[in-house]
């Protein structure tokens, strides 16, 4: 049994640019407080199995500030069925719940640090009504937890989807065609909005504003006939198609007939055969994901990590660190789930990109 | 005489990414308007001779989302005398005054965006009390200005220090050495602070925390003893020389026997001196004010042009854009003027960086 | 009438990084020169329609250095009905011929800079037979030119998609997944050979080396069995799926069902199927065509321009820049044409690549 | 004593990007055969202490690609007298040259791998000589190294100082001032070429083409009276200045008044004394070694390193590995030292600056 107070950490869901900067935020912040930490690995699914873990040293943390994904490994299904989101948070079978307690205990472990997005924190919240002293950190490159001005990952998957505008821009116009780039964001258009902003999208279409082709083809033509070359329109995955397509595939997953799915493709589909135009789609998938951390996100993912070893010196469990810029704070977690950030309609960042211009296709 | 409203449009102070950003944005949200664009070249120079201008078209402003600096030109010196913060803001002569506003007249604009930090919003400030519709967006890569939680240009230098740092890294470590990068922050030391954190600096100096090199020193042998083979000071150019050396060049500066001065070589050299470790310093410069702005700041600056004509549509002069993430907000200009926001050295990025065992020198 | 001597320039074919180099580099030498330069719109097909021009002045060729794409566009359709490499190099009708002759000989040409790749130059090749003054400049991302050590954009080709690799990585690992990138190359295999050793590929899929499932499969669960967490898998768009299935639609196309087209999603469909290991696809596509040169494309691109203009000078027509490096050198276009260089099966690169124990599925 | 076979691996000199990529291509080819690698610390110095080694497992190798420096460490002092180029290289002594013999033979080494320079190479020829069976890698970002057309790391380098080009470009336009960028290149100026022809720098001033500052000056004004509102130079920290004025600083060194050195500092006052226009410098110094190496390093390094061990197989000792594009080719050690390749006056990229309007200063 070690001689020091442990802390253990985990990775919840879908993995993105700063998870291995908490990890080494959260490591370095407790062994300044005489403290070890233990990794646990493969998300939740490592609480039911007590040799998925390795203790973390300090010197181990060298290089994992820039570095993407997350050492610790993660999962996004398995035993644990809280459910993402949207109000259909399952209920954890209750030996589920005792095996990961017994878990903790035979770890000895002072708290557990849960980063994750809404799913996570979902699953991190039973364990603290089961008696877990767990503190938060919240994850998504979607942006869409309440609470916190932005979550980690967001700043690095919009870069992301930036720069490949910034790529696309060049292309379109030496050819004179649309190009349809398709980004993450199943249930809120952070990343689509944001990135068609900074990137110079000419349509953006996300799941919060429903659109109809013939805005979008108006947009395409209208521009065509002020003399610009090219179209770009960003959508994103959870874009709802108005003609009933049935779209589910996640980006990157393939389907029977080995195609790529998506909304993109349906999107580029249809404005070529309405406008006449040629159309290409690019779908990022996981590139979104992949990579090191921006030096937002690189300030963030620290801020969180040192602001969530306060949490345990104080024994404020059950609460999650927030960012309300440019200093971090606390909320319960249950302040933070349940619910998913959406894009406000008529928020601030839909204004600036009607003002200039900017359809949603609506 | 134009048939349309005008807007005019100056960039005042030291350049930075994202002022062309800005001017893209100002300019498209006003064509929507049906609004014309004035430009004014050279700062508020330019007002001073009603031939420094040209109307800024819609399609002229294909790329300036990504490109850096400022078509319209800046200048930090000239016949506007106000000086920069710190309580000492000058008063322009009536004259001079008189001849801005002559100009602005004659050019039958209907109101004024200035661009600029502190010492140019002053002016701007100065130019409203003395009769003319102004609206101010605030501007500085070092994000010493009251009232926004961020400024534009600062997301942009920080990477650029950042990734600095990251190129240090190999380099010191594989050679055992010592690195001092010497950033901006004449006043403030944001930049430093950031990118130190963001960087995995492991010794950050800025004017705010006088520091003492028995104390920079120490960090250095311990970090040795404890088997790191280099160490990565981050020195703003306003950090306090303890010894006494009095230090005024700007980075990029040089003296008269031709040699780039500053505190980082200072720094460097005290150091090297003292610990008996080979220690080379970087002066990064005016490399921090160069290229094009990152993800975060495009965004902000499309939000920042976008609200400015809103200030003008609602004929709210002598107000100033400001960001309260994720909107943008307003603030009279006085409000954002006179004081210049430092680092508190109790705030949450300090104890973030000293919970990571970072070393102030104090 | 000029009173200057006139060059010609038009882009053909696919576009990519450094096109624009070229063009500033053309013109900046041919003014030193003294000489006007001429820039033709929309590849071949311009020269049909002798409106389609402009002068490209010394000023405006501010910025082209770092821009992507081309400002003439550019065309790999139309009446000059030449195909792609492969020996079938069709045959332009005379009258095609005689049009674009008399609109050179109209616009009072001196000669003819064509910038393009197989196609492009074969059609080139017979201008140049047809009487018209004609140098050419080898440019395409997929390498594939004889007589030339390399083309312009295929550095830049590689860079993105070895940077795709690198960020799928990260999340490759962090979930335990295969990926499959799908980089372009219908029939030589450059790119996914230099991505994939620069990116740390473990499968490399190319059009020369036919590939079986069960060696591919065989080495994701090698590598599995020893540890490793992930396997990515790099695959050009031409690359011969040994199961029969007909893949014929480049990158970014979509079918008539939606979906994007391609050999990535097939393999990776494939692999999921027979390893059972969860597999993820990521299509690059026009990505790799966008956004700027990088350093080494620039250097190339600006000692084509300028050796081309100087094969005007020498008066050395039916010759096409070609790269020995560090030189430039001259080859007859007709030396550079015809034949695909595609990937010696045992060149350097391969064994450097098995020598590392990179599998290619063979 | 091990039961297979063993390479022995060190890094000498001042390091640059894509050195762990040597070392990991080297550590991996020769695991394919079945060797272990021993990795030597702290380069040549580290053969004369038996302790100063690690076994280099190949799965320790994962991240090498894409990280800078070298794992191994380095050094440009020491024992080994050997000097670096033009002609001085220096004999060591041969009770040195024992003791390196008698650690290889104790470690049981079948062969030591030297990555290095002119200096490391000159000393890993003295090895040779002394019976040891050596083979050579070339490494100098300064590409200065006969018999290969590329070393490792240039690319990297001119890359740094691109990008630096890059940024000044726009700072430079905003405020209509001359830029001074001070780059690596003591004897030859392949650095300052390709990156100011990369970068679109105005004036290059190298080492093996003397300067006058009358020429220099000329063309600043001449380009300030036709209306560009700014100029970039780019100077090697070998360019020789005709005052005389002795500059022996390296970048990044400090000398005793703590003021940083060299050229870069010198030329920019010596501009802005006799120009009157507002003079800048940015010395990039260690930058341009830091960091990780590009695409065309990273292939190029694992190149090298594969064939290396393909050296050692075919038992050809005394050579070194080289680069003719796009295969690698193997040459004596003694073909590559000794004489350093500087830039012909009269080479192609000279020409290429040249006919683009570019000036030496000459």
């Amino acid at each position: 049994m070690s001689l020091f107070p442990r802390l253990g950490i985990l990775t919840g869901g879908g993995d993105c640019p700063g998870l291995n900067a908490v990890i080494r935020s959260v490591v370095k912040s407790a062994a300044k407080q005489g403290w070890e930490t233990l990794g646990i690995y493969g998300g939740f699914e490592g609480l039911l199995n007590k040799e998925e873990y390795d203790i973390l040293n300090y010197k181990d943390m060298g290089g994992l500030l820039t570095m993407g994904g997350t050492i610790l490994g993660s999962n996004n299904k398995g035993q644990f069925t809280a459910k993402t989101g949207l109000g259909e948070t399952g209920k954890i079978p209750k030996e589920i719940l005792d095996r990961a307690k017994s878990t903790f205990q035979q770890l000895n472990l002072k708290a557990l640090v849960c980063v994750g997005g809404d799913g996570s924190l979902s699953i991190a919240q039973q364990l603290f009504e089961h008696g877990m002293p767990v503190v938060g950190i919240p994850k998504t490159i979607d942006n869409d937890l309440q609470s916190t001005a932005y979550t980690f990952g967001f700043d690095s998957a919009v870069t992301c989807a930036t720069e490949a505008l910034d790529r696309l821009h060049t292309t379109a116009q030496s050819h004179n065609r649309v190009f349809v780039l398709e980004v993450m964001g199943r249930h809120a258009g952070w990343i689509a909005l944001h990135a068609g902003v900074a990137g110079g999208g000419d349509v953006i279409l996300i799941p919060e504003i429903p659109f109809v082709y013939e805005k979008v083809c108006a947009k395409i033509l209208e521009r065509e006939k002020a003399g610009n070359r090219s179209t770009l329109v960003v959508v994103a995955e959870g874009a709802k198609d108005p003609t009933g397509t049935q779209v589910t595939l996640t980006s990157g997953e393939v389907n029977r007939e080995d195609r790529l799915g998506g909304i993109g493709a349906v999107v580029a589909g249809e404005i070529q055969k309405r406008t006449g135009k040629e159309t290409r789609v690019c779908v990022l998938g996981h590139l979104q994901r992949g990579g090191g951390p921006t030096t937002f996100d690189r300030v963030l993912c620290t801020q969180f990590g040192a602001r969530a070893v306060q949490l345990v010196i104080q024994e404020k469990f059950g609460y999650m660190v927030a960012f309300q810029p440019p200093n971090t704070t606390i909320v319960k977690i249950t302040e933070a789930i349940g619910q998913l950030k959406t894009v406000p309609p008529d928020c601030d960042m839909v204004q600036t990109a009607r003002a200039l211009g900017i359809s949603f296709g609506d």
